[in-house]
């Protein structure tokens, strides 16, 4: 051990979905929107010009908050932006998780949510689910320092009611509870207006499923001022340019397209819609999916199985390798030409595995 | 008060120089280059497709790696980048300095060391520099939990040899030592080198200034792999995907056009060395400039006076009210034509000072 390895922080760091280097591959395993971002984004990030690629971006993201508090009816001290959802929920993490009771969070959830919580060294405790995978607000009542769910919850696709964030906004005042809406847009209904009536609820969202815009790392948080100058205050106590130019001028003319973003949901949501039959005609069943995936076990074969055969033929899904959920896929909603090659393939999979 | 805030964490942020804007400003005070990138940059940011945009990027950043491996002649092992210099600092800083023993850094410095080190609540000591703003390598021998000083130091642009880095890193080898070489292209000699002999010494470096990228927020570091891989756990546990795919792209665009880049650098350093000249004409001094700005006195009319003086005919420079430095200006070296306009306001600011 080298010498100076004594005060390096031990981390077991998230793994994302891989990200394979090869061509030809359906990629349907890490919730990317298989459709282009609205067409007026390449358009403003080719537009972005030198003056503005040699001076530093804008710290406060004005044009980018302005967009979002526009579009969302909220005032722009409501609004928080950071390099992908996981950076705003890191951020938000170390703004608020700082007292001695456990944070709350699901046990079958975002597993980032650990991950952070280990690395900043905040005490926690995850709330298991029920048999159905369904999250109870009674669970959510209890001495905490602070609580945060996905919704719909990942890797179940199980949406939550307003009432349900609702309760655990109302029985916790001296918490921050964080609804982390990062697949909302794919048919549930958001919390957002809660947070008029919450001050200490924060709703957090990103650019990179619904508005196709993984590759440009977006997201943000709205919630009362108060919170969001709390995470303006961290945020520029750890770096205070994170949005880079082309990141700014992509994510105001991604929120500019609502007519493309509302088309492309309505596409994603039909195609998940067919899913849903085609994979139950297989033998595939499970929870009704409000995200732009699928958890799904089959009848009689393995999912570690048919994750495996699936790869073979270069058909990438997620699977997680954890109790309770591993016999589950995590399958993203394609395009109707890839979820075709998927259907093809499990077909001769499960034959197969007869 | 509200009840959640009992949890909040409270930090003193950073406050970065004023980005002005409206137009027709002479912005001198956030060491921004004058020029553009090299032309190569602004057609890889235009080049990006749609596919790219809707993806994920490379969490591992191989292209990005690899060219600056290339062109530092070292392992891709031994490289990180980050959103900025901050990023790559403020991940070190997470990732070395959790020891019980202060971290060490000049008085007169970075001012984001003590503000990452109050927010992760780091302990710290502060080396007062000597009465001629010099750092000395034996107050950098005495029980520490890491060292991080700028080379060229920040504000006052003066440049160390090789030879101080060497004798601090070679002093404490149960420490990391950070170079931060945010300005070192601009005339100075890196201690990059020195990282094949010393695995204890991180060396950070920035496209903000030399490479004109400020825009999109791009930094490194160089050390041993060691080093490289602890960073590379602290940042998959807090944001697997902090380089978009824009900032991937300009960065090795502005790496491969190494012309362009040594072009503009000297026109830098020309207008610095005249920059020297001028003025001293006009009764200014301060240390030699190794960086590309000045760090600079009057004889007879305090500093904040010109500084307010400039603000008011719309040229920005920066001026910190800090013990010790307060009687200085920290004017960034732009275009030849920019700088006539400092000179031409300063000689009317000093004639109605008189």
């Amino acid at each position: 051990m080298k010498q100076w390895m004594k005060n390096v922080r031990e981390v077991e760091p998230y793994v994302p979905g891989e990200q394979p280097q090869v061509r030809d591959v359906t990629k349907l395993n890490t919730n990317e929107n298989p459709y282009p971002p609205a067409p007026g984004v390449l358009a403003a990030i080719s537009a972005v010009d030198e003056d503005r690629l040699r001076r530093y971006p804008d710290p406060d993201c004005r044009g980018l908050i302005r967009a979002l508090a526009d579009y969302y009816h909220v005032g722009e001290d409501q609004v928080f932006v950071g390099v992908g959802s996981d950076d705003v929920l890191a951020t938000a993490f170390m703004t608020f998780f700082n007292g001695n009771d456990p944070i709350l969070f699901p046990d079958i959830s975002y597993a980032f949510y650990e991950v952070w919580a280990e690395m900043m060294r905040i005490p926690f405790r995850k709330i298991l689910l029920g048999e159905d995978f369904r999250l109870k607000a009674e669970d959510y009542v209890q001495p905490n320092g602070g609580i945060v769910f996905p919704n719909p919850n990942a890797p179940t696709s199980i949406l939550e009611p307003v009432s349900f964030v609702e309760k655990i906004a109302a029985a916790n005042p001296g918490s921050v509870v964080i609804a982390d809406e990062a697949y909302i847009d794919f048919g549930g209904e958001s919390a957002l207006p809660l947070i008029q009536k919450y001050d200490n609820l924060l709703v957090t969202q990103t650019f990179s499923k619904s508005r196709a815009l993984a590759g440009m790392r977006i997201g943000f948080a709205i919630g009362d001022p108060a919170l969001i100058s709390a995470m303006m205050a961290v945020r520029n106590s750890y770096n205070s340019y994170t949005m880079n130019q082309t990141a700014l001028d992509a994510g105001i003319a991604a929120i500019e397209d609502d007519e493309y973003f509302r088309g492309r949901l309505a596409d994603i949501m039909d195609t998940r819609a067919d899913a849903v039959k085609r994979l139950g005609a297989l033998g595939f069943s499970g929870p009704d999916p409000m995200a732009n995936f699928l958890f799904v076990q089959h009848e009689s074969v393995p999912a570690v199985k048919i994750f495996e055969a699936l790869r073979a033929r270069h058909i990438y899904v997620r699977y997680f390798a954890k109790p309770r959920i591993d016999n589950y896929l995590r399958i993203t909603i394609g395009t109707p030409a890839q979820m075709e090659r998927l259907y093809t393939a499990l077909e001769e999979i499960l034959k197969e595995n007869r």
